[in-house]
């Protein structure tokens, strides 16, 4: 299993002795999804929260008319899952699925409940990466409500400066909210500048 | 200073002993705001993070036309404040003013580091928290992506009841990222039905 990146990622914010080290390595396990495969489908329960360690996800929802709507990507470095879901054991109002060849460590709900008992450090790494998720959400409904399409697009070019070239142009524009043509008329209007 | 409610509402989710308790409560100011009193101006730093006692808050922005963007109304029993500027102590992002008489309990940043020092189940109480805060942000990114207006408006009214009689009609319309007179549609067309 590969655990130096979530090794390094953990130890931006707590330090573990290696007993800790051993004992969180102990709890994961290591997925692979091809391109297209889901991590998790809407009204399944998500059993895992996932580190990506290589690779892409898209989280989405499909409305009654059959259309997509993307509420984030994650890259390598992030976690991925449906919060809601796997804290309740619930079904998943999302479906995500992999946009590249991608590999994932996964933690169960039990496990995790296990590691903020025996190592309650792990309370504090989660609240700070919750934190970071939350400021990001509301980073994003701010811009949804009061950033024209132009401002989003450019806001997401800023934050993510590699996400775009492993993204479909239709990817992109479900996530900005807008139409593929929308898009690509807002992208030739910002290359004449 | 009034604080059985902060202390009921942290019993749900850790046990404090007395001491505990105390140490909790002495690190916590109270506020009282009036009507339309702003808790926070954009570009301010938010020195506190603020537990609501009595009465409603709304957090929103202005965009560059003039026009306000609510992004989260506050009652009794929830937390507001600009996270992001709290953490790190930069200008604020957004305003946060009171639209009844109002009372907060404040907790200042280096008092909550001196509180998760001290008494490490804080850090598990923001976890849960921040939890809570993140899926309800998620439901409201996904709803605006997917959700029409009449929909949204539905889901506002069955999730929050008894706030809609606490708010103007323009205050709810900002809120759902539409205006008062299509609001004021909906609200005739649902009445028919």
């Amino acid at each position: 299993m590969d655990t130096k990146l979530i090794l390094q990622h953990v130890s931006r914010h707590i330090q573990l002795d290696n007993a800790e080290k051993d004992f969180f390595v102990s709890l994961l396990h290591t997925k692979t999804l091809k391109r297209k495969e889901f991590l998790l489908r809407q009204g399944n329960i998500c059993k895992t929260e996932n580190f990506i360690i290589k690779g892409c996800l898209r989280t989405y929802t499909i409305d009654d008319n059959g259309f997509e709507h993307i509420l984030m990507f994650g890259v390598e470095d992030w976690w991925v899952g449906d919060l809601y879901s796997f804290l309740t054991q619930s079904p998943a109002t999302y479906f995500i699925d992999a946009l590249e060849e991608t590999e994932v460590l996964q933690i169960s709900k039990d496990n995790l409940d296990k590691l903020y008992n025996r190592v309650p450090k792990f309370e504090r790494f989660f609240r700070i990466m919750l934190q970071n998720a939350f400021i990001a959400q509301q980073q994003r409904i701010h811009q949804n409500l009061s950033f024209s399409a132009e401002e989003r697009y450019l806001n997401f070019l800023t934050k993510h400066p590699h996400l775009e070239q492993r993204l479909t142009q239709k990817q992109v524009a479900s996530y900005l909210g807008i139409t593929p043509v929308f898009l690509s008329m807002l992208r030739k209007k910002m290359a004449r500048k």
